[in-house]
């Protein structure tokens, strides 16, 4: 058997104390599996007696955490820290600067920093792994850097945060409203105190742009995704989506664009979308992430399963221990660091596509001729309308259109032609309609 | 950029072929991820002259492709004949024993000769990749083998014949009965002229040995699975299944039972189930693949894509290819072949679960008594009893049940109390329910 992993686990919280979990109950698998133990040898976080339900005796306690970087016995730093910058990306720098092999779980320091580091880790001939940071337990990462490596992608999508598809299909399953979903959820753990990163699609969007530098070998570029989250959802919507055969599901989406000049551009969007009750991704309920990889020979590829928790992030962490006990590390993000560019970021406007739109109005003479106007004028052209159910407290009335597939811009366009109209009650809401 | 990777290609049929179009189609972007250019040098196939759709004359050509194994100019063979025997395992053999990496999409062999195969490469420190053995083009076998890898699995199962499933889903969507079925699937190519292997359940049970073997650490063990197809499902059952809030599929399942004296037994099973239309594998239709891995801190994992066809074929084959080129070719099976024992085959009779059995029966008084008496004798407790429908023709009534949650056994015994009875106008039917 070869020398042991030495390691170093920075961060004992939900997610490095399941990995201190993991690698005791399944010590004799993982040695069979990478042909050496698995050893921590010394850790760090802020609290140092905490009670973390873990043993923490037989590591070294270090309380300046950047120290793990710099120790003699450790051959991976794994940080599970969090936070994009700060002691997270002080450590990464540090790690990966002395020649140490880095696991992070951390999306928000990869969407941010991944293009850097990245050329770091190759520069330094070491190991920059982050499984865990896309999808929880899913081997997503895995499955595009090798497993579909093969594909030129034609667009990446997904499900890839847990506590908005959780709000989702619990409102799908409820009826009930947002606000008091969100509040249960947060009751029952699925949601944090601040849920702002999770329903906001931040957290979405660290994810799409880490997925769509590895499929499109462009620079992870976070402040290219598109975003809006799903807290303008109302139950109301859900319904009127399945009256039409659809389920409403946060979709991060990414894919190329080439242009007239032979230019390549990516778009990136996080945002809620009408899924048709036959696509996989519509059967995907609670606090599960999805994500679809269309390859051009490999076809439609779909991964599932948790996005998040201490186990399945536990098990995406020590896959990447397990790859550098193999020995296997490559590039990061596929491709050579020093071949991926920044990519242009493509115009939304043009693509075409069915669109929902929902407004709430107030009950009153001309109000629909107003907004059907708007949309004659935009060149939005209405397959179905639904005016319907019981009005609202306060003379609110909903009305929910389908426009015909056509561009994107014309919707955005008759939004433009009412923004400000004293008619609606509260803003209206566009959510685009996936195809089959 | 490194040495281009020469690779021999034996076998120029659907996947073959496949894999020619992709590596031309893809040569550039291949060649940025796996930083050396794929370089097909010589290949083999039974007629020289045949039309491929491809363009051979780059290419040197083998009449005999065993002599593919022993040129100086190959760094990979690349075996797309197929057969578990014959020329395929000759010529994998020998490509083995030159030093050769190998790259299979021949279940059949590596079913029966993985062991032999393994350990061989291994003793060479050569690459033995078979990804597109198993559901095409899914990359399960790499997200078992390094994405999962952090996990002892529960259990493994899944849908892993197309055909079986193409066939199973039409007759749930058209009504019509199985030999139809089956008739319009090799019409539209879905099938082969002779179906056997795919519809008898040996295709999938070629894949599980597969799997199994990668979960469990055990020698592949192809003769170990028990193997009932499809060809007994009848329009009927599918109609009552659905009554029961069930879907039929092919399930390959594979699981670990631990026996009182320490030792560890494998259970594996080919078999058309029932399963609850919530379950994801209930939404699997058409010749779609897709394999649930239960994993001990991921939880529950699903890999869903096409199983068969040039394209996802290739893409798995080039997967393989590219983890050659990047120079990650560890252990085939996960662990070394020398740590892989043949593990003993558990039974399957003190298994317990619900279970749904179809009779056939001639109308006449006292065959239901006859029925549940047996039942009874067995200790087999009766859930729900539908006799319904029109009588069929010859005066042959269905009845189909639902045992309650039971040991298996007491089932076979109840079937094995009536075997012979006359009253029976074909052998009943059993299939397992799934759990959620
Ligand atoms: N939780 C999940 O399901 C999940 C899933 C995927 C990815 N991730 C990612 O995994 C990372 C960790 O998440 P988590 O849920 O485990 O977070 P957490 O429970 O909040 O744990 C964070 C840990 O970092 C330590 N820490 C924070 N600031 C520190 C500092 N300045 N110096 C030293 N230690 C510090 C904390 O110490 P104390 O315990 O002493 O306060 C704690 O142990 C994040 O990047 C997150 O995005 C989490
Ligand atoms: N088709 C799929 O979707 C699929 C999916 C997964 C795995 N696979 C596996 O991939 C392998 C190839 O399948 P396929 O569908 O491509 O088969 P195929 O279309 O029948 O092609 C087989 C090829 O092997 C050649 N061949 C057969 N016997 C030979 C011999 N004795 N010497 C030299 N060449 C010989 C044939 O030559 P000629 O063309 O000259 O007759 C043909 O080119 C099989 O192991 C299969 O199980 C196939």
């Amino acid at each position: 058997m070869a020398e042991p992993l030495r390691i170093a686990l920075a961060g004992l919280g939900t997610v490095g104390a399941g990995v201190i979990r993991l690698l005791e109950t399944n010590a004799a698998l993982l040695r069979a599996r990478s042909g050496r133990e698995m050893r921590i040898v010394a850790v760090s976080a802020r609290e140092r007696h905490k009670d973390r339900g873990v043993d923490l005796s037989p590591f070294a306690w270090v309380d300046d955490m950047a120290e793990l970087a710099a120790r003699d016995d450790v051959d991976v730093v794994v940080e599970l820290v969090g936070g994009s910058d700060g002691p997270a990306l002080a450590l990464a720098r540090k790690a990966i600067a002395s020649d140490k092999a880095l696991v992070t779980a951390n999306k928000a320091m990869v969407a941010h920093h991944g293009a850097e580091l990245a050329a770091a880790a190759e520069r330094a001939g070491t190991a920059l792994k982050f499984e865990a940071a896309v999808a929880g337990g899913i081997p997503v990462v895995k499955a595009l850097r090798e497993g579909a490596a093969a594909n030129a992608i034609g667009r990446i999508y997904g499900i890839l945060n847990g506590t908005s598809n959780y709000i989702l299909s619990t409102m799908e399953a409820t009826g009930a409203g947002f606000g008091e979903t969100l509040a249960e959820a947060q009751r029952k753990g699925f949601a944090e105190a601040d849920p702002a990163f999770d329903i906001e699609g931040t957290d979405a969007a660290h994810k799409l742009a880490i997925l769509a530098a590895i499929c499109f070998g462009a620079e992870v570029d976070f402040a290219g995704v598109t975003c809006e989250g799903i807290t303008r959802v109302r139950a109301e919507d859900i319904a009127r989506a399945d009256t039409l055969g659809y389920v409403v599901r946060l979709i991060g989406m990414a894919d190329l664009e080439a242009g007239d000049d032979g230019t390549t551009a990516l778009l990136q969007r996080v945002r809620p979308c009408l899924v048709p009750k036959g696509h996989p991704l519509a059967h995907v309920t609670g606090a599960t992430n999805a994500v679809v990889a269309e390859g051009n020979f490999s076809g439609r590829l779909l991964f599932q399963g948790a996005g998040a928790g201490a186990g399945p992030t536990a098990s995406a962490v020590v896959a990447d221990l397990i790859d550098i006990a193999r020995g296997e590390i490559g590039a990061p993000f596929s491709i050579p660091s020093a071949e991926m560019a920044p990519m242009p970021r493509a115009e939304a406007g043009h693509r075409t596509g069915r669109t929902y739109l929902r407004f709430t109005v107030a009950d009153r003479p001309g109000v629909l001729a107003e907004m059907t106007a708007a949309m004659r004028d935009a060149g939005v052209s209405i397959e179905s309308l639904i005016q319907q159910g019981r009005q609202e407290e306060g003379g609110e009335v909903l009305v929910a259109m389908v426009a015909h597939e056509g561009p994107e811009r014309n919707v955005q366009h008759a939004l433009e032609l009412l923004r400000g109209s004293d008619s609606f009650t509260a803003p209206p809401l566009s959510m685009q309609i996936l195809g089959d």
